[in-house]
């Protein structure tokens, strides 16, 4: 389904060559008065045209609310908003239809949709569908702050090659610039490995089994194409620990605090499926665009004849990782946000009843 | 929530040591016949007592089935299965609320639920309740495999050690047991990798972004404890490559057949979120047992005192490995159902009414 | 689906003549004692063999609660209660298959399920599964009494004759009780009109358009098999109405209250799909038994042959109204109490922010 | 929540008085030809100032789609339409606000977001969002054409009087007519009684409980504002009569018909929950529209003050029973659609694998 969450739910519409995408945000507290310069600059940095190696598609990403606000405050009725499609392509659909791109969604969409999807650019599977996700995202980070939870992100490598502390904006060292830049120049594309942490959670989010904090920011988290692993705390490296050095001992650092914190944070701030209090981390892995200039092979789906040399022309970025931060920040703030209304619906008796 | 799925939807209920575990499945086809005995060896391979350094605790999970079956068949009614617990341990409450175990759900529960839940042997989030997982997991295995769709795993690694070829009816080879007799020797545990593959689905299931079939395979598989990461095809392997390295070309191996293939399988059967009709394949971290007698330290949160050293007594798994595995196999098996299910709700008009 | 509720969740489960039959609460909060006494006299109301007219199976309600419980509290994980069969029936299954009884569930079931569901006395659809309705109903009454807000019913009408007040313990005056046994001496049976009253409900729970309260309502109400109409304050009598007569003024009775009232209450307490703060009412219709010994007329769904004159014979209840108003109560309760926990994580910045 | 439906899922967002109204709507079947006069012609059946005693706010209804279409048909990707408002009014909020509108969704509205929603017009709550269920319906209604399915509606009676059988194009008689013209001059409303049939429905679509064909309808027609009862088949009729009145014997009119059929229909169609393959008929309550310019009394939420005389200036429709009707049609496609696809989801082992 195409909608994301329980109370604060999230759906994306939209497809990249169509009349507009969006988002339709069902569920945000009402009497909340959004920076909007804050939430441009948010959606900016998910924006084409902006970092390096990034295509030079430049529309901006500049949402029109057509509902759910009024005085600049949020209501609570459903908050949609809207990007026109400025730069549309239209196409010679039967080729594209034909000739599914290595990597992409093409194929499957054709034969799940019988060759019906509308595939200029991805359709809604594109990328740009992302800016509907970075609008509620923008608005859920804005909200969270109120609340004192703040979520942050790093580039931990690029092109394998780890990203050192000296980075630009975009957060990129020199090293990766330079892995990114020769990429685009062979018409090639690189990847890279997120992390992202999510500060100031309440302990007791999320529910065991399959309503955990884990389940939730995976479910949303791929949903931002590219991304295809996930792991929290020492994820993938905790497999190779003993439980004597994975585990995380409690203490108090001063007896007037309310919950104790642990001293390490192998477990990345959720313990079945709960939040501890502790700081959520979390790193993704982002593959390497797949729409790059280089020679490629593929199939025509009608004729069954084999497509080689097939080449792609058009706007590609060589690297959509900086692209993707703003991304993994709006997934992470609109499962948290999620997670936080829903854990005020379920307040045990005593938590209500206490004074 | 403690539901998973759509059409196909898993609820699972019980604690540790309450009355009973199990699982209510709604959804299901009707008119299937189960067999019992291939349900009952599925549902051994994760029950205690079986598997090298498991622990000793034998209670046979033998469901007793209450409801959504007649004659032997199901009949499309939620069919519930139970287990009654028989080794129940009857505690010392207060000291279990008070000192959280590291590495454990206890201190997110107790804040959580104000110290209301039922902690002894980790009560609603207990590994225990995964053989409600797998009375659900070995009855959709069947039912996928009537068309064509099976499900197999492996054991990658244990203790950061990749396990050779030859192995044992618990995918370990000599030097994983090793590693596992050496942690239970320590009063200490082990973690581990495994890797699971879907074969046989057909294209096109998932939808874009929130319904992804990644999505949707980690929301389940994170239900099970103790994982902490996950991945799908190169996974974070491919956030080091080139697009042109990880992207996978289509060809036809005969012209006969109906859908095109790749020659390699970087995208681990799914683009987009949707499948592509190759293997889906990916990798789960699993890590170390919590559970162990090795000193550690926490603190008495009525007190705020510091509580070291301390031990945990009891039963406790050096390694849980080979009995996540059919978990792991399980999760799949439920996902996969639900959206082939969701798939024949989905189908497009052409498909429909094309003869 | 056969789960009611978005935060507190009702699933239920079992088949009249199958092992056992149940309930699945997710959601509930943890903390509550509930009063097993209180419980049991509600769950008796509907019970079979008590009431005037009613079947003499009886099997007594007494629910085993498997999970979610302990030490007499309740811990925030799914409650799951069962109640076995010990009245089965063995039967032949090939005369029940082949001819539907009229009025029942018999041939729609036949035809969804190819002839594979669980027919014996009504199966999944039997009016036992109300007994796990009155067991999450019972649970969430006392709850919500906590809360202030109480639930209550009337009985309007027996075949089609006004109930007067002088009524008995099931809400029966003699005129009904005389129309019920002179139904049953004729192997027939009669229906009714039945009202509740839900008071102390604070406005604004509910969403306007599909999350709205009569929505919710009607929802659950319409789960309990024989009810075939609803309509709140005014409802089809409203239908005749002026606006100006329909309407219902706004005024305080006394300055300090914090909310005004209306005068009358036309709206049943509901406007624009949310609670008002006046006291919800609503009426439902319950049609005759379908279930009578008297001759009738069906087929045949193998042969395609006539069956006539076609006689049931067996338990049954020449009127069941009595033993729906527990039904009722209970379905009103858990809809208020899924708003009222829903209506906890929706609330506007405004009010979590003033003091 | 904002969002009808399980397989085929209508979202609706905007308000009176905002920027534009719209629908969102996803698993609608990929590759469907719309025929748009027919749906603008529908549309209008809602649209003010077309009906006897309308409002003479004259919107058109022409949606804008902006994503989920190409070339004409449907991609499988979520449908999104608006329709910008053209005759927004800016108003004295602060007066709104605090003096809440007898029989409307002020008051309950302003306590639960504690004044911060968008009251001009009626906000979210307002009649106008209607159109985009219309929308919705609208597609539906073509859909369900494709395999056979057909919804009609008929106005039973205004004011209290039955409507006879030569009507205007918008189901009203002289009779009709009249009674709205007298209340339309004396400031005045009435409400009226409309009915609809759904021809052509396969049996067994619907799940016994709270799955139910009745439960899903009436959660869907109780979106639609002033609509406040609801029943099936006999209905509150129903309860008056004898369960050998009310029960509908079955029989083949000719032995090679596929399912058998009832000479009477007081089932309506639905038997546990699910069709029967019989025509599903039901009946509504239209309550009088409650913005009449007649003198009424409210209080001021601020002061605490009464308000009266209270009158309320603008456009009100006199009668809202015509144009309820479409939205009546459309609540039943929305919900047919969604259940028959779900239906699809569900087939049993025997249909799937019986030749």
């Amino acid at each position: 389904m195409n909608t994301f969450g329980q109370i604060f739910r999230v759906s994306l519409f939209g497809e990249s060559h169509g009349v507009a995408i969006g988002a339709m945000l069902d569920g945000f507290p009402a009497g909340f008065h959004p920076n909007f310069d804050e939430l441009t600059d948010f959606m900016t940095r998910r924006a084409p045209g902006h970092t390096p190696g990034s295509t030079t598609r430049s529309e901006p990403d500049t949402p029109e609310i057509l509902s759910g606000m009024v005085s600049g405050h949020t209501t609570g009725a459903p908050i949609t908003a809207i990007i026109r499609n400025t730069s549309v392509r239209s196409s010679d659909y039967e080729s594209l239809y034909a000739t599914p791109r290595p990597g992409h969604a093409d194929l499957p969409l054709a034969l799940k949709t019988n060759f019906q999807n509308d595939v200029r650019g991805g359709g809604h599977s594109s990328g740009r569908i992302m800016a509907g996700l970075c609008f509620a995202g923008g608005l859920a980070i804005q909200y969270l702050k109120t609340q004192s939870i703040t979520i942050s992100s790093k580039i931990v490598s690029i092109a394998g090659i780890p990203v050192g502390d000296s980075v630009d904006s975009f957060g990129l060292d020199a090293t990766a610039r330079e892995s990114i830049a020769k990429a685009a120049a062979e018409h090639d594309s690189v990847g890279g490995i997120l992390s992202a942490c999510i500060c100031g959670v309440p302990p007791g989010l999320g529910e065991p089994i399959f309503g955990g904090v884990e389940n939730r920011l995976a479910a949303a988290l791929f949903g931002i194409p590219a991304i295809k692993g996930i792991e929290f705390g020492s994820g993938f490296d905790g497999a190779s620990m003993r439980g004597s050095e994975n585990n995380d001992d409690y203490f108090y650092p001063s007896p007037e605090l309310k919950n104790p914190v642990t001293r390490t944070n192998h477990h990345g701030g959720i313990l079945g499926g709960m939040t501890s209090g502790m700081e959520i981390t979390l790193r993704v892995a982002v593959k390497p665009t797949p729409s790059i200039a280089a020679v490629q092979e593929t199939v025509n789906l009608r004729t069954h004849e084999a497509v080689k040399p097939f080449q792609i022309s058009g706007r590609h970025d060589a690297c959509i990782v900086p692209r993707a931060r703003p991304c993994v920040e709006a997934a992470c703030a609109i499962t948290i946000l999620d997670l936080l209304l829903l854990s005020r619906a379920g307040q045990s008796i005593s938590n209500l009843e206490t004074p």
